[in-house]
């Protein structure tokens, strides 16, 4: 690791980079532990103390001074930059910093940046009503919440993309480090174009130590993280000290260097066409956890140790000597010289600082975007597939999103875990190329330094990216097989945790929607078998508030161009879109696939037969309960023509819940005349089949609700094997509704019989053959329709 | 990276190895094209082709190959050893391998080691009915399913954990390798005891390529990669070529010196007492995919390309040129060397292999564990608190845990993301430490290199430990906090589906169940926030078979012991306990707990007052939901002293479930008895309320529940706000009972207007004092029951 052994302040710049820092650990300070008398003016007593002490200390003074170093960039380069902080538990930093900056009280104007301001700042810190104790929603500033560690590297990479002049410097506790995610995100820098993007600055803060123990990155020796590092393709320079003095010189003049150096990057790329992938600048900072705090308490050492992590004095309530301490480690950062008579910071502490739209607390990257635009979009019905022929429904959005990736070029990605061929979306690299940056072999195809869909096999690095993307205003969808979506599970929960805040937050703009094209679904992975089966996250996510989620399962082709192209123009939504990518029937027309998708739910009439009183309901949600329910439907009409069926789709399946619990839910009223009060449903979904039950518990007819489904009965075989095992099959709902409708001629019993017969016929013919009966492959609504 | 250049094979010996990985291929090639004609006899026609080529090729001729060296040194130094294949993807090449090792026909008799079996091998690969197409639980010697990557490094780790003389080879995709669980995994190295634990082998298989782009690992070049596996901690040897003879050489003789290192280490560690952090070896093996396969088709590169991933040559039925190269392809093997004329395996191929035990596909780590001892469990009854008594139920099953810690030296671990402490467990760590090989500081407390606490600030990595600890056969606890586990939701899936299989498979031994102790849990992250509340674990696991999953929310410490005790004992399944870890009433004595938890859920008779027809049932699932609900009794009792309440609590959640549904399922008459079929039921759950719904929507009484539950309303605050919030405190409650019993007399109406008035109370203490009100705080059952 290289050391930059300079000494570039001044006296003077070292005083005011030194007084912000005591400045900003004062804040912090105050903030875990005062009520009242901020400015310690008279002698700290025990009900000036909160009666809860809450907050982490121990990585905070690390971020101040990383802070206030990157502010001294920011002002002397008006360099564009982002600040990303991995230990987001450090939050009394950043709101201490944002604060000093002005950012706070213009948009929380009742925490004003006087004394006044300062006990509202302390008091509201980890207490009810106020502020978490992360860097969070709440945060000016700040795209990334800490609380859930992981995930900050791929942010920072996301929020770089497409914005060449912005500095992403990301923060990465040592901690944080050996999580997974983030340790996979450390290769994002083969992907990051240093012409069209912008840089990432990733800060490894080695404090040693995590909650209750050393972190491993700081106990494997120079030589190895050195080696690490430069094996994940940095040039990693090392600041380390516990010297304030010697440090803000080192770190200053690293930061100097490093700044240079992603000048010269860039200005190579950019200026001069050199094409290697460059060795971009990190840094390691070495300093103590919970530096400038108490050395030693009760005999052991705190300062520089895991004790530092929350609190670090605790029981200053009730111990007249611990009290004391918390007042000579406040008062140890001279606070008069901080804060004049009125609480204000004083002209050394701020007057340096950058102002408006520059600080890194008011950068409009972190609030919807520096200059966010909505995307150009096509004319989604010009994509759309005749009726009755047969499309893979991706197929047909590949070539949607390959004019959108055209036609919006620095605004638009798209993420996937080296599927996009799979998934069947390749016609998108007739508009742009995999992104990469790494070394390209002659028979490598459609890799390219400026490309636009971003593939790594990390669905984990995915995420980061695109949430990284879309919280600085862009545009994107994460293509996916289905069921390893649920590798983001924990990601995604994150994500609708800051939607869900971010609604409650008049400062905060509205950011793009994060929309996720699920396929190589359940239904058609009876080649790869059980592993890659899981229609789950569906379930996973009705779990979050109901005001961030939809879901959609566009029965074929041109129902998905029209839910993709609402999605796309929403905001501060996660849309889930489950769709086909295997050659299947196309049901509507345009007109006809828009109406329903606008309905979000409807019956098909030119399926059905019941003459306005139906005797009972087949319902569908998904591309192969379609096929199912239309191909029983069909059954039905030719050994019962009698039997008055009605036929109901389901696109958007929150439509199903009570208009309470979901701002798209339907009202009883409209739910009653599809599903009747009082008639047999039968309905095939595309997942776990509770997942229904819970969304329609509150139905009037919910008691006559027959749901089936996807019942983790998987395994390798064929596609309509995997429905006659988990009960989903045509002649399995024949038998369904023969079981259920009551009062059905005797020619009802011969069909149960044919259909039981069928099963077992279609059983023997896949062991025998290894494929589905003719009768299966060869079925075709359409020609019924006609 | 080192090369070792030395050519230890004889002539002969070079021979069989090549013979053997030939056969293997051949066989690999076979599974995935070939119906019948195995052997070629006859000339290949399209009617001996599978209807639907499925499979992946790509990774497999690399997987024969390390396979066939590390059976070499298997039969030549007698190592015991196990195979864990990250590439999965490769399943025709491990069962190949398990097939000429005769393993396979010893599982299967019907797929004998003959023309007839070989035929049945092929056939039934990918086929309906038959086997997956990835390393599965059905391929003996498999510990790891290949379908979805991440996982087999940590698998690994867990398998060579205290089982000293095991050598795990792990082959590592480099698709695989770009994942995050698999990129934290590397750092294992710093827990792997050298005295106490086996070894791990990783072999990175760089062969390029993944589905369909370039993998990052491969184009970084040696220099970059050399020193990311430095700075990961390993001893990196290279072997690369393209020359079959070359290549067998380097990788014998690289296997030669790597072995003699891992015994270096092992002796410098257990007979000299050596305590530095081993550098221990590793192998990147560069090889191109699709090796041995067709080179090019229809004038594109295949061999050396991600056109090599899955099936090279496609068309075979249609195209007879195809259908030549495939017969070319195959019989570049030289078959007739290879099988004789009952198509055995010959000698050459076979007679140098490892025998029984000795064999990897037949090592019985890999199926239950090599000597599978049941738990030393000391008698939980021990640690029971006196009803009355506060007491934090992690805590009390500290000691418990601690006691089995020391009973159980080599066949128990605990597993945990840096939160033992935090989740008030650390009375574990006075019978051992935590599991540490790195630096070590004088300030460090309870780490050492034999400790078996693991901890390591990585959900996936702990999971993945003790995952690969219990197919190994030995027991383990994951004790996490309850929002973070669902990093973890697709680990568990997958691991979910390979017990569901194994459950099917006769020859499978059971395995220790997975259990899991959730805490830290979302109503005591007041002071964490929003970011830490999360109880969705229980409905992503309650997706899974049934009778796979179990769900226990024990009330306080004394069914916790209790449940804990139960599902250490079991096998096969996965366990989830949620349990708090705050001071909390203890409700139960031990008989009365141990009662409770066998019935899983019953009627509370000392806080019922319904002389056997009660007007209303009060249920509680969880820690807190039983403290509002006995709270709200309370409150009841005192107000309406009259009204006969019926208090039910339920432990085990799966008895919910109609017997249909779950083992655990209660009959419906046994649930009518208690819930009645007509009175209504305030039902306070721990989760999201839905989920109760879910459970029980088929129950007679269902039409009368009143669920409440966690509703994503979380933020920073006091406990008893998180209640109010959610509205699921005891306020709540006796207004959800006024509001829900008929007939009440007129002081309901006072009461529900007081109730009304104490949730404003409440809020308003709240803001002004940052705590709860007193009553709140000391309100005790205990006084009451008395």
């Amino acid at each position: 690791m290289y050391v930059v052994d300079r000494a570039p302040l001044s006296r003077t710049e070292l005083a005011r980079i030194d007084a912000y820092w005591r400045a900003a650990n004062y804040l912090s300070v105050g903030q875990i532990y005062l009520m009242v008398n901020p400015l310690l003016r008279e002698p700290l007593r025990a009900d000036h103390v909160k009666p809860r002490l809450l907050g982490h200390w121990g990585t905070t003074p690390g971020l101040n001074l990383l802070y206030a170093h990157l502010s001294r960039i920011v002002a002397r380069r008006g360099q564009d930059m982002i600040y990303v902080a991995g230990p987001g538990h450090g939050g009394p930093g950043l709101v201490a910093t944002a604060w000093l900056e002005g950012t706070y009280s213009e948009v929380y104007p009742e925490v004003s940046r006087d004394a006044a301001g300062m006990t509202r700042l302390f008091t509201q810190f980890s207490f009810p009503g106020g502020v978490p104790s992360h860097v969070a929603p709440e945060t000016p500033g700040s795209i990334h919440e800490g609380g859930e560690l992981g995930y900050s590297l791929s942010h920072a990479y996301g929020a770089a993309l497409d914005n060449p002049n912005l500095v992403v410097a990301c923060v990465i506790g040592d901690g944080e480090a050996e999580t997974g995610p983030l340790s996979a995100a450390w290769h994002s820098n083969k992907f990051l174009d240093p012409v069209v993007d912008g840089a990432v600055l990733p800060i490894l803060h080695l404090n040693g130590y995590k909650i209750d123990n050393p972190a491993v990155l700081a106990r494997i020796g120079d030589e190895e993280l050195g080696a690490l590092l430069f094996g994940y393709g940095y040039r990693a320079y090392l600041v380390q000290g516990d010297d304030p003095e010697a440090v803000h010189q080192l770190l200053a003049g690293t930061l100097d260097a490093v700044f240079d150096e992603i000048t010269d990057i860039q200005q190579a790329a950019r200026e001069r066409g050199a094409v290697e992938r460059p060795r971009w600048p990190m840094i390691v900072l070495r300093t103590p956890k919970g530096w400038t705090g108490p050395r030693e308490v009760d005999g052991k050492p705190v300062e520089g140790t895991w004790r530092a992590h929350q609190v670090p004095l605790e029981g200053v309530l009730d111990d007249a000597s611990h009290l004391a301490m918390l007042q000579d480690w406040m008062l140890s950062y001279r606070p008069d010289e901080l804060f004049d008579a009125d609480g204000r910071p004083t002209p050394p502490v701020v007057d340096w600082l950058p102002a408006g739209r520059a600080r890194m607390s008011g950068n409009p990257h972190t609030n919807g975007g520096a200059a966010p635009r909505d995307l150009e979009l096509p004319d989604f019905r010009g994509y759309a597939v005749p009726v009755g022929q047969t499309a893979g429904a991706t197929s047909v959005l590949g070539a949607f999103l390959r004019d959108i990736l055209a036609a919006n070029d620095h605004n638009f990605r798209l993420v996937c875990p080296d599927e996009t061929h799979s998934n069947r979306l390749s016609t998108v690299l007739q508009a742009t190329d995999k992104a990469w940056q790494a070394a390209v072999e002659p028979v490598d195809e459609h890799l390219g330094r400026h490309g636009r869909v971003m593939e790594i096999l990390s669905e984990h690095t995915c995420q980061g990216w695109l949430e990284g993307y879309l919280l600085t205003g862009r545009h994107g969808l994460f293509s996916c097989y289905e069921a390893f979506v649920h590798i983001v599970d924990s990601m995604v929960n994150q994500h609708a945790k800051w939607l869900k805040t971010i609604r409650h937050l008049t400062w905060r703009q509205p950011i793009p929607s994060l929309n996720y094209l699920l396929t190589s679904h359940a239904w058609r992975q009876d080649h790869n078998g059980f592993s890659h089966q899981d229609p789950g996250f569906i379930d996973h996510l009705v779990n979050k508030k109901g005001e961030v989620v939809r879901v959609y399962l566009p029965p074929d082709a041109n129902t998905l161009l029209a839910v993709t192209d609402h999605c796309l123009r929403s905001r501060n939504d996660i849309n889930v879109i489950v769709a086909g990518k295997q050659p299947a029937p196309t049901w509507l027309d345009m007109p006809s696939a828009i109406r329903h998708c606008q309905l979000g739910l409807g019956t098909w009439d030119w399926a059905c037969n019941d003459q306005g009183d139906p005797e009972l309901i087949l319902a569908c949600a998904g591309e192969i309960p379609t096929i199912e329910i239309l191909a029983a439907t069909d059954l039905l009409r030719t050994h019962l023509p009698d039997l008055r069926v009605r036929v109901v789709n389901v696109v958007d399946l929150m439509r199903l819940q009570p208009e309470s619990e979901h701002p798209h839910g339907l009202p009883d009223t409209e739910f009653d005349a599809i599903f009747t009060a009082d008639k047999p449903i039968i309905f095939a979904y595309h997942g776990y089949p509770w997942l229904i039950h819970r969304l329609t518990y509150r139905r009037t007819n919910h008691h006559n609700l027959h749901v089936r489904g996807y019942k983790e009965e998987g395994t390798t075989t064929t596609p309509f094997d995997m429905l006659v095992r988990n009960d989903m099959d045509r002649f399995r709902l024949v038998i369904d509704v023969i079981d259920r409708v009551p009062g059905l001629a005797r020619d009802a019993v011969s069909l149960r019989r044919q259909m039981v017969d069928k099963r077992t016929e279609h059983r023997d013919y896949v062991r025998r053959t290894g494929r589905d009966l003719p009768e299966i492959r060869e079925w075709a609504w359409a020609t019924n329709r006609g």
